[in-house]
């Protein structure tokens, strides 16, 4: 029985998916809450996959330029506030540091919420000529934003990110950066998460609080909701002028600099989860799959069963990440701990197999099991997690496609998100009073203005007035 | 003479040690002041430096099966008082939060100094039986500690580093896996930093707030100084009996775990420079060089040349960390700054080269240039670079050899730190009132009390009476 309290413990997602979150987060062993409200440990299976979300992602970084730096977790008070929106969008949510060691300080500092102004103040002194153009900069680090409600990975008091800040001599260089960076996250999403995402950009409403214009890329969870997963944002010269950061140009003329920044976060966890996740607990996309095999003995005290597992994972870890499962609980118990933690394959190898030089490999994502000679193991395996990470991705996508509408009036509108959970695709005549009221009425918001846009009407869903841009709207975490 | 400008802006190490620290950290643009006070940034060149330490460590601590976590940055005040040694030790240095978004808190919260706390508030929940032990637990971050003077890397009011937390079912356990760690880092440091350290524990007076047992590895810097590099901690129960810390063991009683702590900082760049720079800048050892050859083209303009040095790095840049210099400084110049930021390697090509079919190899270390055929440079540039690599240690190991000294009477040990600088060994009888005399006299402190140790005479080299342990002396950074 012992192997069916694991899985009872999990409230049903369809029953109550939030409850269903908080019980894959803690049965699966990803994080911890602690003494510290609103923070949580990030416990080793956690971690392991933000390890290797960080690591493809840097790589990805790299190689269209970006360099890693650090910079102080502290803003003095009157660096915040030296650009005016910046500070109002932030000030509200920041923890204030007021004493150091024994003395109050002179002057206040906020924990960094994210490092613009930090930036700023590092590029004025750093940035002298064209030739210093442009500076594509990038920190891995924490960061701090007084939430009151929080969740596990997707809203906490203090999240792990990335946040890349550049400078250039042009408009048109930041734009081209601004973009290039949003691309890099949209195929990180597809190609190593499994998650299809709509890319486009955020109304004025919605933008970074400083920037001219912010590009988001917006995914659809199990449950119909969306959940912002990266953003990045062009500041034209804004900041540059509230900092003073100016360059001599090719022409000897002192111009501000472009700015743009972008940011993902720990919070890509809870997508995956959140995507991919069933009632068995947590299903992790192969790339990112810190343990992708899985071996479980069958009868491991009888002669010979748990050496020919070891021997099969010496040969696999030269491929895959692989473990064996050699402790003293039961298989069934180790089956139902296996699909908890999301592993996207089980190997099963008894006596019955060895004798018959074979072994059994079984998918998380679906269940499936297929019966494999040993000699042809490794092989099946690689091909087998080229599978799961394909397909994980089509049925995500297949599931975001049907939970996608569209709507011409605001009865359709309001109908949709009554009835059905996911995006819905409706005509904005771009006037803020329109958004506002939606959001009033049906509390959704316009997660974005994707980049293929489709014409299906002429006139804004809300008011009727003429209308040009397609919004995708949605319930978001 | 623009070449000469960069290197005169030096000062030299024999005329003052700390100004040429100083020149070289910002020359070599390994980093820059900011606005906040006691922190730095860490430019490109020297945040690649730490990647690199970073993931050499974190492979090696992988491999004794330590697993990363992520724990809070804040610390509530009530968690940190629990251990008595421990806030004594930490409240006079620590940042405090006491406001959080527009309110002020309930509780303040410091900015962890160390997470020894938080582990142990973890650890509380995650350990009930013996079958969760022993947790081996690591995580990097950066901390704060509100010190009065700072300097780049050696002691700033934020530094990153990694901080290993273990727990344990027996003292024996504790112990082990506090030398094994020590031993970690002194392999770590002798063979990839290619700097020597002297293994040994601290004094009394000298170890961690809280711990039972300090272990040390302590570098001798090029002025004759000792830097504490890297230092492993066995806390007995101490934290376990403060915060509850208990398992079932075997027997089906309840014990009080045994706990570790461990850790090494940015400060290790700050050995590096100080141990192998010179005074035309820095040099890195080839495992830690984000850039190990630098190709600088001679006559660029010259049809052919530049081509040449990318086809160079396209074929070098599978084995090795390679860059080209194409920027439009002259020659003279390049050379100047390759030495300046330390590459090991420097790689020269002009027209008559390549129809010789052959180029230059110069040595960062000892300047050595070396014709090399072109069909043989990637042979070559391998051996190199193990070479640089292992005389680095080498020259090190000798230059250590040459600063230490022995004394038995008060009368040498007084003359050999008048008239040198570096570790004088000396016998101790174990009285904290002789170490604090020779601290206030001499202005030196106990290093530690090495594993290696020696019977240089009967007697305290302070009082006379009779003493049974050799400890290393020396003045610190």
């Amino acid at each position: 029985m012992a192997e069916k309290k694991l899985v009872e413990a999990i409230t049903s997602m369809e029953e109550d998916f939030a409850q269903w979150y908080t019980d894959v987060v803690k049965k699966a062993e990803l994080i911890d809450y602690t003494s510290v409200k609103g923070c949580m440990v990030i416990k080793p299976a956690g971690y392991a996959i933000w390890e290797l979300i960080q690591k493809q992602l840097d790589d990805r970084f790299k190689e269209t330029g970006v360099e890693n730096v650090y910079l102080p977790m502290f803003i003095p008070e009157s660096l915040l506030q030296k650009e005016k929106d910046h500070v109002e969008g932030f000030a509200p949510e920041v923890a204030w540091v007021t004493h150091g060691g024994l003395q109050p300080l002179q002057e206040r500092l906020c924990v960094r919420p994210t490092s613009e102004t930090l930036f700023c103040d590092f590029y004025k002194n750093d940035i002298q000529s064209y030739r210093d153009l442009p500076k594509v900069y990038n920190q891995w680090c924490s960061v701090v934003r007084w939430e009151k409600e929080t969740r596990p990975f997707l809203r906490s008091r203090e999240f792990l990110w990335q946040e890349g800040h550049t400078a250039h001599a042009t408009a048109q260089d930041a734009e081209a950066r601004t973009i290039q960076m949003l691309n890099v996250y949209a195929k990180f999403l597809e190609e190593v998460l499994a998650i299809p995402v709509v890319k486009g950009q955020k109304t004025e409403k919605e933008k970074f609080a400083g920037a001219v214009a912010t590009y988001t890329i917006e995914a659809l969870m199990h449950d119909g909701k969306a959940l912002q997963s990266g953003t990045s944002h062009n500041f034209g010269s804004g900041f540059a002028e509230a900092f003073g950061i100016q360059f001599t140009d090719k022409d000897n003329t002192l111009k501000y600099v472009h700015q743009t920044s972008w940011g993902m976060t720990t919070r890509l966890i809870g997508a995956i989860i959140m995507v991919h996740g069933d009632n068995s607990g947590l299903v992790l996309p192969p790339k990112v799959a810190p343990t992708q095999l899985m071996i479980v003995p069958i009868m491991q005290k009888k002669e010979g069963v748990l050496d020919k597992a070891y021997e099969l994972r010496d040969t696999l870890k030269k491929s895959f990440r692989v473990k064996v499962d050699d402790t003293d609980k039961t298989p069934g118990w180790k089956f139902a701990e296996a699909e908890m933690r999301g592993y996207p394959l089980r190997l099963e190898i008894g006596p019955k197999d060895i004798e018959a030089g074979k072994c059994v490999l079984c998918r998380r994502d679906n269940g499936e099991k297929i019966e494999v000679a040993l000699d042809e193991v490794e092989a099946k395996v690689g091909e087998l997690l080229e599978t799961i990470q394909k397909e994980m991705l089509e049925r995500a996508r297949a599931h975001r496609e049907e939970h996608t509408y569209e709507a011409t009036t605001m009865e359709e509108f309001e109908n949709l998100f009554n009835t059905k959970s996911g995006f819905v695709k409706a005509m904005w005549c771009e006037d803020q009073a329109c958004e506002d009221l939606i959001k009033e009425k049906l509390s959704v918001t316009s997660r974005c203005m994707p980049f293929e846009q489709q014409n299906l009407s002429d006139k804004c869903v809300c008011c009727g007035k003429p209308a040009k841009k397609m919004v995708y709207w949605g319930k978001a975490y």
